[in-house]
């Protein structure tokens, strides 16, 4: 019988009346109706967030994990410019706490229509641009607007997970085209090429990249422009990481499109060093041809209300006071970039190109080939379980042109990514000496 | 010629080229390919908000509008709790700008589970309550989760816009049940009982209700529950105005559910002033029946990141700050509810049952059986121009049981509301007075 009064207790006390209670009660629960969730959506997951989740369990036991899985610079040694925390507080003491316009506030669409003229030399109308919950809710909100059953999009292989996720809600199919590992990850025209088709309802463009840093050259740019315009459809470009890049210029997509209609995704949270502010926003460039589908986009956002009121009035300070934490940022990123290039090719076993922009690098696991592990996720976790060191799996961003690779944020101090990367050679180590 | 060097100019100058050019230009714009928008979309408009266009227009001819269209308070007024801005600032300083978890932070969770207990005496475990943005998004994720094509809802009619909208944008079917405008507005429960099937994968309440300001009894709550119990279907309950009462005591559907399922959405923009903040959230209250959805919601939700995360923080400060502030929002709006469901009832062709929770109030349009306008949305637009009032058409509310209706909200000050409601009645009697 249990001792301690309580009904259960799983512990050495745990005697037989306890045990038939128990199966009672899981034959209780067996008879219960389980409501079942929609098939849409049983293959959501999240690689990104959800191997967390094992993490959480090794940190509730005290261990120590080094996390390098999520691209949140503000859990590292990156903090936002002071006076967009100010503006913060002086717009929700001047009573800025209601519902803001749908399409977001006009003297930030102002603001992001200058950005615009000036570091791009595209003219926007304030017209054109919505506020959005981060990124994340544009690129919802578009494909809602603008893909049916069947259609498809072109999606960079490897990929932002939300961009696959979100087309299969939609019912349409995500076709993931090549980037090329030996050029640093440059989308492979070719493949494009190959892979459009009728059903293909856009291009997608994420520059610089995440997961892999990539930076796309003019030329690439430019060519997948050129597919584009032949076959009449926009592209979508995510430029999230602008102004985050180390040896090359980030072009925007919009600024080389002469005829071809862009739908540009941008907000505050990389740059600007908000991300959980939730502030993204989309522009369109188009000469009429998405009128359409910016009327529905329209819509859409009017029936969610809109983005949060304080922190869009705080960014436009973002936009009109100083920038020079930007060159600050991307002198620390630089750094770190170099120091993790160099070290992760020195271990055997890994290779790695090198990323140019955003703050993510995408490793090969070469040993993959030795057959140590069922596929990236399992090593992913057993570097979590045996080394404590926590990276995403690269089939969590593609199946095809991700998988056997992982996605590392650089954004750590050199001593933790020294720290990280030395359990890494370790773990490394020890699995390759099993099999020599 | 165009004498000031422009390309077009549309005054008098208007000449024969320009004339040409300008049909040139249309005929290309006319060639260009036009890009559909989805299927999905094409349903979608807001009665809230889509009203909002045309009073703009009348704006920007220097016309000063009466909004009483938009659940708002901050825009009245009514101002957040200083604490709560004072702990957004201190979050934002002290580096609580980065992406917080999917689930949302624990405290605020915890603070939740405190005020469920002290509240509704439920127990609730943290890990049963995710933050979203605003209950917009609780909404969007639960029926992502829940909702298969061909299956149905049970949603109250009239209803808040976005349960019919996020219902069809999943391929189901919204199925409005009656609410007895002469009994206040409650559930018509013998309807509930002839519309629910297997289809029917919930029954929505909206607790008090927008947009007719119901407050349902504690008798309802149990007929509806025992329906929910008897066809095993979950009770989605929206309580977003729990606290928002003037002579009733609100009941939590999940204090009076006992076996029966409850999702319940709560969230902070009315009841904390903080509309703006868009910070809501879901909790689960059942047996296991709901283990599958409610993972379902886990998995979308980390897939969209996360809620705002300063604003977070600042509403764990909101539960644990004084209260205060809520009875004096109550008393304010009980005055204007007595003044606009007196003034209101005095108005020829106009009739409105009593609110008595929320901040709204829905009156009938008696004149309608005149035929005086085509429908609800006619007069609303009328009355915008002819008498500068902004409220909302009933039929954006449901087309069969808010058709013939508007909403009001009775949030401005009584010198407003009255000016309001003088403008309303010289408009009827105009208007009336025609036809008699």
């Amino acid at each position: 019988m249990n001792t301690n009064g309580k009904f259960f207790s799983f512990n050495n006390n745990f005697t037989l009346i306890d045990h038939q209670l128990f199966m009672l009660i899981s034959y209780v629960r067996f008879l219960i109706l389980m409501i079942k969730a929609s098939k849409r959506s049983q293959g959501i997951s999240y690689a990104i967030r959800d191997v967390v989740l094992p993490a959480k369990e090794l940190e509730k036991k005290g261990i120590e994990v080094l996390h390098l899985n999520i691209g949140d610079p503000n859990k590292y040694d990156f903090d936002t410019p002071q006076h967009m925390k100010d503006t913060l507080y002086k717009v929700a003491n001047e009573g800025y706490n209601g519902y803001a316009p749908s399409e977001g506030y006009l003297e930030l669409r102002d603001a992001i229509v200058n950005r615009e003229h000036k570091r791009n030399n595209i003219d926007y109308s304030s017209d054109d641009i919505c506020i959005t919950t981060g990124v994340t809710e544009s690129l919802q909100i578009l494909l809602n607007a603008s893909l049916n059953i069947s259609d498809e999009l072109l999606i960079p292989g490897p990929t932002y997970p939300q961009y696959t996720l979100i087309t299969r809600f939609n019912d349409a199919e995500p076709i993931a085209y090549r980037c090329i590992e030996e050029e640093g990850w440059q989308p492979d025209v070719n493949d494009i090429r190959k892979k459009i088709s009728k059903r293909t309802k856009g291009i997608v463009v994420i520059n610089p990249n995440n997961p892999t840093g990539a930076l796309y050259s003019k030329k690439v740019i430019k060519e997948i422009l050129d597919i584009a315009g032949e076959y009449q459809v926009p592209v979508i470009s995510d430029e999230i990481y602008d102004d985050i890049t180390f040896d090359g210029k980030q072009y925007a997509t919009a600024t080389l499109a002469k005829d071809v209609p862009i739908i540009t995704f941008n907000g505050f949270s990389k740059v600007y060093l908000v991300p959980g502010w939730r502030i993204g926003y989309v522009m369109f460039h188009h000469s009429g041809e998405l009128d359409e589908v910016q009327d529905a986009f329209m819509r859409i956002a009017r029936s969610r209300l809109c983005a949060n009121s304080v922190c869009q009035l705080a960014c436009i300070q973002a936009l009109k006071g100083p920038q020079d934490h930007i060159e600050k940022v991307n002198q620390k990123l630089r750094k770190r970039r170099d120091f993790s290039y160099k070290r992760l090719n020195e271990i055997e076993g890994i290779s790695t190109a090198k990323p140019d922009g955003a703050f993510y690098i995408f490793p090969k696991i070469e040993a993959m080939e030795k057959r140590l592990w069922k596929d990236d996720k399992e090593f992913v976790l057993d570097l979590l379980h045996e080394a404590h060191v926590l990276v995403v799996h690269g089939s969590g961003f593609c199946s095809t042109y991700g998988k056997g690779h992982f996605r590392a944020v650089i954004l750590p101090q050199v001593e933790t990514l020294e720290k990280a990367f030395d359990k890494l050679e370790q773990f490394m180590k020890k699995k390759l000496s099993k099999i020599s």
